[in-house]
């Protein structure tokens, strides 16, 4: 699958687009491929190959795409178009784009809807995209809780939707009031009443739940789809394994793109001012961090000036309290992400923390020590390096600790400010602890 | 279920375990629950409260728990324990612990085993637990591709396992032949033969498919489980949407621990002393390339001397070519993860990352130089650290584009190794340029 579209993405870019071959091999990838490889090319080459693509697919592939490559794109197109290529677009599709449609698009789309599919857009958008109720599935076999075994069967003849193990089952208010797993239905007598086969266990979620508690959930459950519901249980759709499985994978990706300060919707070859722009912060951000531990150097200038060996040394001392405090650190944000941190166990792990920062403290600064005596050939500098690191591995463990949970306590994710943070604390407590002693030691 | 979950973690900890209100609360949570509770317990308290867990729930709970954590738990029952413990272990169960169990053990598990489930056993365990062949579900409906619709629908009668929306067809050598989706069962006369409703586009995965291919493959496909396949197609069995959600899931933590050089694994209250190895290593890498670093520095030990302000400077010249490279990096690797990138849009990238860098560059050049000068009021020195800040940022785009791709040609994941070469890189080229720089135009 991947070699289908680095083959195409080649093609694209060094043949001529608009052959028929090319044509076809679009056309027979999935959307989700096509995307891939539109996302690959180089903005001036993207257009024509947008070109080549059949006017019928082109919907699918834009969904498809992520936020940026897709507004990109469309940019590139005039009005017209745009209200042809959404002349029958409905509201799931619509809501996975509209955070990056101006809303003159927006208008264009939903003025081409049918009443049901803007009502489902409506009622979706007040969600953010993280949260069900935004991504609601409204394919679903609904029964009023009143008919017979027989009859719920009679409905699977009519449409099965993907994803369906089970009938939903309301009362006259539309209310959820419980479902009847297939292998219950399929064993059943045609006169049984379904309200007879309910499920007692089937869970059901709220529209405004996050998207990865829902999905933790159903994969709980067993089942292929659960209900999703109002605050006042009327039953609104489903939330099925395809959404599941399409969170952790999203999930992940953002995840690992938010370390180094992007976003996920990000575009391979979006303009370079643009890209400069979206980076530029994140830098800033690490460059106040840079200079506040410049800053700390700068208290002992008079001590470097002496003693250059120290400047030599410097990252040494930061680096390890680095590593140790976000090995710490780690393992604190996801027990915290799990629910495994209490107010009880808080102070055992941080005694364990510290037990072994004494421990690999009191290893590492052997080793250091031992280096830095061999390569300076000075003792009192492999004393002060030895005690730098112990020093720096603990503060390490304590922020490791501390810090997470701290965030946690005022509703900020770790995961994401915890890191930076953290280097920060302990980028300055070694250059304070390595420097100081070298202060009070060497001079 | 959080909440309840932390409930029950502080009632273990500070209260008597034995008591009957903790014995019913952990029998009313589901196995992942009670797992992540002990989990959360320091080692002196789990044992006593896996005590107070009713002896016909212990597998399914220890089976939840992390490997690390299963383990250690494993080594505090004696031989009869485990043996009653294991006496009904099925072959799923057991493959999802033999990693963390030693051989001893797993025998006792095998010999109370029944020849069906040991022979599953044996075909998962050769498989790596990031493939398919050792996850298949064996539960499934199958059925010769020579019946006729209502015998299928009579299959459905007898039993319907959870994932299930189809029946998997085979020929008399056990060979897959093809799936028949419920919605065309359901639509069928009774005297149809299934084989003229098999569905074309239903797609199968090889025994030896990596977890998150398989899991992508499911996705793509709206189905609730695809069947798996050995290289003959003789049908082993299935990969369902519960056991994509679990890998989604799980690689999510691999990936967020891996970044601290941790395993997924690992026990949150693991004993000091094994806690303090598995870190150190990752400690002793971080080590080598800390000292590489110092190394460099060394060279310009006399620059130093005389101009110490460049010893406090450095760590900004660092900290800025180490974050703009990780953010080149985490682009391309992922890129590289979605088949995004060939042969010949490698370059139009890489020309592009040398743009936003140069635009970068120059612009916190700027900034820094300006912040320098009000600094040190030393001119030159800004404009040392500003050439000093462009080039390393330069190099940061180049190899934050060329190393995850090296790596990538000599099949080494460059998720892991990629940002340890990355900032060892940055750090050495930074520390380069800005001291060589001091050396040329400060003495």
């Amino acid at each position: 699958m991947q070699s289908q579209i680095a083959d195409l993405i080649e093609t694209l870019i060094q043949e001529e687009h608009s052959t028929e071959a090319v044509r076809q091999a679009m056309s027979d990838l999935s959307p989700d491929d096509v995307a891939l490889a539109l996302e690959s090319l180089p903005l001036a080459q993207r257009k024509q190959a947008w070109e080549s693509i059949k006017t019928a697919n082109r919907l699918d592939i834009l969904v498809e795409m992520r936020g940026e490559s897709r507004q990109l794109l469309l940019k590139e197109l005039d009005d017209v178009e745009i209200e042809a290529l959404f002349s029958d677009v409905d509201a799931e599709d619509l809501l996975e784009m509209a955070d990056s449609l101006p809303d003159r698009l927006v208008d264009i789309a939903l003025n081409q809807m049918d009443n049901k599919q803007r009502e489902y857009y409506q009622q979706g958008v007040v969600y953010d995209d993280d949260i069900v109720g935004r991504w609601i599935d409204h394919d679903l076999l609904i029964a009023s809780q009143s008919i017979r075994a027989s009859e719920a069967l009679r409905l699977l003849k009519k449409h099965t939707p993907s994803y369906t193990d089970m009938i939903y089952l309301v009362n006259r208010t539309g209310r959820w009031v419980g479902c009847v797993k297939f292998d219950q239905l399929f064993k059943a007598q045609g006169h049984d009443p379904v309200s007879s086969l309910i499920d007692e266990e089937c869970p059901f979620i709220l529209a405004s739940a996050e998207l990865t508690k829902a999905s933790e959930q159903l994969e709980r459950s067993s089942l292929c789809a659960i209900p999703v519901v109002d605050d006042n249980h009327i039953l609104l759709g489903r939330f099925h394994a395809g959404l599941a499985m399409e969170t952790w994978r999203l999930e992940n990706e953002a995840q690992q793109m938010s370390t180094a300060g992007l976003n996920e919707e990000s575009d391979l070859f979006a303009p370079v001012p643009r890209s400069a722009a979206t980076r530029g912060i994140w830098l800033g951000i690490n460059l106040l961090t840079a200079f506040l531990a410049s800053a700390f150097i700068g208290i002992f200038e008079a001590t470097l000036q002496q003693v250059v060996a120290l400047a030599v040394l410097m990252p040494v001392v930061a680096s390890m309290g680095g590593i140790a405090g976000s090995q710490t650190l780690t393992l604190i944000v996801r027990g915290l992400a799990l629910g495994q941190i209490t107010r009880s166990n808080l102070k055992s792990l941080l005694s364990k923390e510290l037990k072994v920062g004494v421990l690999n403290g009191v290893l590492w600064a052997l080793v250091i020590g031992a280096i830095t005596l061999w390569w300076f050939q000075n003792p009192m500098l492999g004393v002060v390096i030895a005690c730098a690191i112990i020093l720096n591995i603990l503060m390490a463990a304590l922020s490791g600790v501390l810090i997470p949970v701290l965030l946690d306590k005022l509703k900020i994710d770790p995961a994401l400010s915890g890191s930076v943070i953290l280097t920060t604390v302990t980028d300055i407590a070694g250059f304070v602890a390595f420097l100081g002693l070298g202060t009070l030691f060497l001079l």
